[in-house]
């Protein structure tokens, strides 16, 4: 890697210093629609593959697999500050920023790897549902300890 | 069509009346996820294509056929409210609720056929950007009064 | 409807009156990509549906849901004959042309309302697959029997 | 990387060794289907990307950018060996094959990475298509020189 190149990643890693989860992800040519750039949609996915990573590293795609309890969707929002192309990587950043009774809310950071600038940033709440009974259950102790010691801070109780 | 159908048909109505453009998507199969339903992606692809075919009414798609003026996306949120599977159709709205100096605001909702309910909605704003100079542009009066006519009402000047 | 659009429905249901199974699917905006025409992506993902829609109505989906024997995709091909621009809407066809010992052949076929014509044709080869034992099993007969019926035909044993 | 990392990545690149053109790609979780494993869809997009990696390399992207002569999907084929699951990473190689006169069929491999097998192979025809005019075009000579250049072999004149 050139000197130019370490300069970029450094500045990428600093965008991204406060998410305690960050993914690559390689953009693909056919992500860009007919207004010739990266179309919108996309960073639903790749925000979404980072908070998977970080509920498995929590516990709770886990407590899916083995008894049904897991996240589901209740809301997302992104602004979009700049206009992504292919080629490109992007370093996709999740961290939680609060706990809830039923839920768990996070931050989401897309920073392009060549303008080594936040391209969009986003937050979602999910609710920790059990898919059998169909309804939400509490957020589990073992789920909160582990985002608490993920992010090196306690969370209130709300 | 049954008399259950008709009553289930005037709800969805009911739910969309306030929707000047409303298209209807049938769900495929493969937009559910490993969870087993439609994957909270997808509901922003229908809105887009609602809002296109909105932007197609007042004028705005073809200003950037002509002069490449157009809209560009600059924050979007959906709220969840019900889970959907295949098969089945969402009938999905959008308005226009705010019209600033270079950007547009709107509102979509998504309504379950089967469901006859709301699954999802969404606010997002658009800029309207010179895609030649990239840069934000005025919202063209022409833009303006159109939307106006169609929403059947005036919009303060902001 | 007018004369004109009551011609072309018609055409459109000569094109695919071998196709016991026919779907329609409205396109979206963000179907097309950055060529500016509908990516050949997408064309797979209604193909797929219609597929489904002829798998339920043969009893493999169900078996599916009930014994966690269904389709697995083996092969795949897509044949594109025109190109496809929003907005329009498809009519995609579905039909088995093959009975194996433990595979089903089907062929696709993609029909533009717009244009009256095949904008795509494909084959499919599907294994029926024991998701339990992770092995191919052997066409159920009350399958196979289903398919025949709705063919209309007999088909060979292999 | 341990031992065992280093014996996997040499199978990964002894699989792609005849491939000019290797993409990794990080799977995304959405890329999974209701019956938790990717989609087949997906695999065209990896394969896409991977020859519009190729075709920039030849130039034949270059020249869609400066006269609107591109490449143009005629026909796609994959066969599938192996499900693949979240989280892994693929490998996908490109390579052209057959230089006719009007058209570039290309092979695809995809990889998997946590299996260090062949997930699915394919095939592709690429029509050279002038946009404006609407019709194909004859392989440029300065493209069918840098193919071979890439591929280090003379390709038939058919």
């Amino acid at each position: 890697m050139s000197e130019k190149d370490d300069a970029a990643a450094e500045e990428v890693a600093a965008l991204l210093a406060d998410y305690r989860v960050v993914i690559e992800v390689p953009l693909h040519w056919g992500d860009q629609d007919a207004l010739g750039h990266v179309n919108h949609v996309r960073y639903f996915r790749w925000c979404e593959t980072a908070r998977i990573v970080y509920f498995e590293k929590v516990g709770l795609m886990k407590l899916h697999r083995e008894r049904e309890i897991g996240p589901i969707m209740a809301a997302v929002a992104n602004d979009y500050r700049r206009q992504l192309t292919f080629p490109d990587v992007v370093h996709v950043g999740a961290r939680v920023t609060r706990i809830g009774t039923t839920s768990i809310g996070l931050e989401h950071r897309v920073v392009s790897r060549s303008q080594s600038t936040v391209a969009a940033e986003g937050k979602s709440t999910h609710v920790v549902f059990d898919y059998n009974l169909q309804r939400p259950t509490r957020v589990p102790d073992e789920v909160r300890r582990a985002i608490e010691e993920l992010e090196g801070r306690a969370f209130p109780r709300s």
